[in-house]
């Protein structure tokens, strides 16, 4: 039925262009040109953000124009002096039609003549990598794309103080060919329904309106054959789940976005009666809050699969996010939040917007969610369940991964958790394994670490099976299955979310149910994680437990590796890993209590004679210095067919070096016992000084999956 | 000559208190208490201050009474009790002259009435320990001066509203068995002339102001003989060097400072006429201003010796220190800047006046100076040198440690430098090896790895010989030698400061000189470091860079440990590392690139085929997982008699996580070469793309020690 909804769009599509005698038109129009004048002058946000677009101008009318031959890979020097060009071009753009002085206009003008006098000159470029489609400017067409996409936007603003002549000259000699290159010569890239497709439909669509050539503006829309199976509207029907979630992560989520929106404002702008963003159930809505709703609160999207740590909130693409969310689609105040954050806007219609209304004091605290959202475009691929408790200054927050693979910037990682508290990670994902842009790591490419470590199993704080990734960490068996939701409620003092892996070992079944939980007599919700496996075969069951931290208490027997250490293993990511020292527990269970951010967390679990505890840290076999010395405890179950693990982590005290206190660092729980584990229940005790609780989880019934007494 | 004119001024001492009948007369007094009230209301940061206290005094008279009879160490139940008791009490003897609620002041009454009625019967603390002498209230007489000297200001604050009974019970029953127990039981603690002295006398002699006991003031001033011999009076003369310099380092410098300036308050008030601030040349002054000095930009006090480092100058005892310093002493503007950060000020005649001045707009930016500080009462003692250049948002900062020992928390790492840029650290010290008060850690003691590896020399930026500590790691012998000031001076492009050390080893002469140079091609100054070394034996000489940061690039040929790694000694620390890789250079010259909090730093050092360049990690014979796993390269000569180190650190360049851009990722430098080394005379050449310096060394010429051309 949605498929169908949306094909009937499609069809219903009206390429009645509005005006197309108006420039600028697309992130700062015409029209609204007075308003934002003024507003530059009255609203700090937005006074500050044309302070730096105009400090970038005046360095661009400052510096020599340097249009070079295109020659470097990604960070060496070319590359870096196209990429500031396009920005100089945007932002010239930008300060010519705040201020209107010519000196803007005249950079716009004469470095676009430049490059229209090279630029059918230049081969394919000679750093082309055999993974991506090269470009002529950059080593990559995707580069080419986007370097296109805010150059047009310069042009747009440059547009009336051009002559008939100037303009012929930049779109003959550099537009055309540009788009003729992307559009046809790159047919493929241009067809394709994944980011790198959208980054293309954008240059050419956005560029199609400027210049006034629908048919551009079609294909990029519907595709090269114009019949809708590819093109943006194909792309946003397929790339987003219905809950706004992108297949290939939050990382990729915030860097796919930006030509969405880009593209979508200027469909906005020339063809309104399109509604571009109610498209599709108002997926790009959707995929705004949802990229925002995968962060915590310090601002850092979740890392998951291929992802920069240090990416946030604050990066460019949300910025365009949050300003267009709030000025074109629905100004809800807490997008004010956001904004007051990155301590920017867009120097456009909608920065205006938003720069107004927080200086009239409209802003209100963000909402985080707790949430399940599906993945798949049908939303039928698994998805990602986020716990949050506490408000934003120090909230908890825990995500279970069963999303699907992800495409090739995937991990082998289902049934991941990762738990944030007190602003920081806790228990942390790698990320990818790459220094991007600098050219002595790879090039500034990923790092052959990224396929070696990052991507495999026991990088994550999920089971590994016999020391293999799951799916042999083979890409196409793994993007052909995904993990199901068994189970996802929330309640005040109960948040819940459970998911199943069937695939990622042959016959052996993944149950990962995580809770956070508010029990009376503990400081913060208590963080549950039950991790169950049902096989018919023995097999080495290890679970990572990758803190963030300092160790100061492990109440266990442990062997220390003292004078010598060696990998863990030999390959899937165990080939990198360092054993420190191995525990072992008699009691039943043990417990590791670790100090991060001047705070403890004790993890308790389940431990009797038969289980080891690991104490590794990450950089074996790294003879180029690549990796973080990261570390983990790892849960070890040498030899079962059937095995539960539980784990219990609390949040408690805190030391405060400035006054010397230290609270609470103890944990309340004494021990953990396990009741009974079938494939149906699994159900433990936990005990504390005061109380004895019975935690009993029913995987089949939906209406008591889980009990706690 | 100084030490006649400060006995003269001992003598000159009158004692002669002024009006005992005023209540309270330490940081708050009935004469200023008007203008705090209404300042309250009136300046932020004095509403924000009270607002704590308040805070605090509402905890206290919420909760029950608690006053257990002493029974933990650090960290424990009873120590953390009567820890907090002592500032509850402060609080609301603070809360209670500020609003004049009764319920405050009740609170101080029952208390100390309660431990007025327990006091007596508490024997020696059981938990004491055998390196400190023992309280009764907590495990070290320490713990017990300390809460004296809250209390007692505490007991001032409400002393108008007890009655004669209450006064009379109190004072029998607690105050003077606390006095006898600190001045006749501990006479060893209070005669000493040390931070531990200081404590006792200040609880002493403040006890003696509020209770109108002038023998006990005598002999907190004067000793216990009144005869100048020992006392506070003989601690300010003797505990700091001419320039305020605390010996055993910054972070002890801070903890000392606090009794001093309470107690200098104190005697302020009471005895004006001493004018106890310019007493011994101003030093409680200038050792305030010291302080501040011996921090980064970040707040952080260098963490030389015994040092943790989370200590900044949001630390207590500065607080006190700046408010202090500008009401009392002098009111320098950009002391309001360091308030301004401390984001708070004692409830107080001073914090008034800071609190009002910084709402009046007066405060000007902090001064960072490039100084040379002696060490040793009589400046004698050698001194720490310390340049900067940038302004307070993006300061380079070289400290050449050529300080005395230090006593007891001294570290065996003469001529060590730390290196701090960017708001961080570059290459830094490792602090302390201790958590404090968290039990579980040693007790919240200095951990065993204090000394097995924070004290050592390795741990340090600075040379060992034949890995062997300096002095073998003897307190006795390091104690008796000093390093000794070579040469410093400091102009507009060139700071050069420069030691020598001829006791840490037989027949071994270090000396090393730093400079931070303005050359116009680098982007920022340079770093030289020239570590000289003459031995008429051959030896091992290991210069260890701890640097913070990701290696980026090693231009030169290593062979990594990937599958086993061993520790690099058996002794004196270097059982504690682990040597992941080894590299040699046969080109004259090496470099390591390092991304370190966004930018680069190349340090380019001389290399020929006999060095070499072992890259370590931390965390080796570390079975409690005490150690942070600190990083570094050592630059090693395995046989030499003679040798001369020469390293040149540039910061360069940029990385922007959010704009994904990578600016200047190389130094400029290509090459270095040394021209000759002899006892008198270092020379090498720095060779660029474009430029070739040569650089001379003069140690023996004050006119032109180093010249760059």
């Amino acid at each position: 039925m949605i498929a169908m909804h949306k094909m009937f769009l499609v069809c219903l599509i009206n390429f009645t262009f509005t005006s197309f005698a108006q420039h600028p038109s697309i992130m700062l129009t015409q029209a609204r040109l007075p308003e934002v004048i003024k507003g530059v002058y009255e609203y700090p946000l937005l006074k500050k953000a044309f302070v730096s677009v105009k400090a970038l101008a005046d360095e661009a009318v400052k510096n020599p124009f340097n249009v070079p031959i295109p020659r470097d890979g990604g960070g060496g020097f070319t590359h870096e002096q196209h990429k500031i060009n396009y920005q100089y071009i945007l932002a010239c753009g930008t300060a010519y039609q705040i201020t209107k002085e010519k000196k803007y206009a005249e950079f716009v003008r004469t470095i676009l003549l430049k490059y229209a006098a090279q630029y059918e000159t230049w081969p394919l470029h000679p750093q082309q990598k055999p993974s991506n489609p090269a470009g002529r400017i950059f080593w990559q067409n995707l580069n080419d794309c986007v370097w296109q996409v805010y150059v047009i936007q310069g042009y747009d603003m440059v547009y009336n103080y051009l002559s008939v002549a100037d303009r012929n000259t930049i779109e003959q000699h550099l537009f055309i060919p540009v788009i003729k290159f992307l559009m046809e010569d790159n047919q493929e890239t241009f067809s394709r329904i994944h980011n790198h497709g959208t980054w293309d439909v954008a240059a050419v669509g956005m560029t199609g309106y400027v210049l006034n050539k629908k048919d551009w503006v079609e294909k990029a829309l519907k595709g090269s054959k114009v019949d809708g199976v590819t093109g943006f509207l194909a792309q946003v029907n397929q790339l987003f789940s219905p809950d706004g979630y992108y297949t290939e992560g939050p990382y990729y989520q915030r860097y796919a976005l930006l030509p969405f929106l880009l593209f979508a404002r200027a469909i906005n702008e020339y063809q309104p009666q399109m509604k571009i963003y109610e498209y599709g159930n108002g997926v790009l809505k959707k995929a705004i809050h949802t990229a925002l709703q995968l962060t915590y609160t310090n601002g850092a999207f979740f890392p998951i699969n291929d992802a920069l740590k240090d990416k946030t909130l604050e990066s460019e693409e949300l910025v365009y996010g949050v300003d267009l969310a709030y000025c074109d689609i629905q100004s809800d105040a807490d997008l004010l939040d956001i904004a007051t954050k990155q301590d920017r806007v867009i120097v456009s219609d909608a920065g205006l917007k938003v720069a107004k209304d927080i200086a009239a004091g409209k802003s209100k605290p963000f909402i985080y969610k707790t949430l399940w959202l599906t993945d798949g475009n049908k939303g039928d691929k698994g998805g990602l369940g986020i716990l949050r408790a506490g408000d934003n200054n120090d909230q908890q927050c825990v995500l279970l991964k069963a999303s699907a693979q992800g495409m090739g910037h995937g991990h082998f990682d289902r049934l991941n958790f990762l738990y944030y508290d007190n602003g920081v990670e806790v228990f942390s994902d790698y990320g990818s394994a790459r220094f991007l842009n600098i050219e002595t790591k790879s090039g500034g490419e990923y790092l052959s670490e990224n396929k070696t470590w990052a991507k495999q199993t026991i990088a994550h704080n999920t089971v590994v099976v016999d020391q293999v990734s799951h799916f042999k960490g083979e890409l196409t068996k793994a993007q052909a299955n995904h993990p199901e939701l068994i189970y996802f409620n929330t309640t005040n003092d109960l948040q819940v979310v459970s998911g199943i892996e069937k695939n990622a070992y042959d016959n052996v079944t993944l149950t990962r149910t995580i809770a956070l939980v508010t029990l009376g007599e503990f400081e913060k919700p208590l963080l549950i994680d039950v991790f169950q496996i049902r096989s018919d075969k023995e097999h080495q069951y290890d679970l990572p437990f990758w803190y963030q931290g300092q160790i100061t208490n492990t109440p266990f027997p442990i062997q220390s590796n003292t004078k010598k250490l060696e990998p863990l293993g030999k390959d899937f990511g165990y080939q990198h890993i360092w054993l420190n020292a191995t525990g072992s527990s008699t009691t039943g269970n043990g417990a590791v209590t670790f100090l991060q951010n001047k705070r403890f967390y004790t993890t308790t679990f389940l431990a009797d004679s038969s289980s080891l505890i690991k104490f590794v840290t990450l950089g074996a076999n790294d003879p180029n210095f690549n990796l973080r010395n990261e570390k983990a405890f790892i849960l070890c179950q040498p030899k079962a067919n059937n095995h539960l693990f539980v784990s219990l982590t609390e949040s408690h005290g805190n030391t405060n070096p400035t006054a010397e206190t230290t609270t609470g660092p103890k944990g309340k729980i004494k021990s953990l016992k396990l009741i009974s584990d079938t494939a149906g229940v699994s159900s433990f005790q936990i005990i504390t000084e005061t109380k004895v609780y019975t935690i009993v989880i029913n995987y089949n019934s939906k209406q008591t999956f889980i009990s706690i007494k």
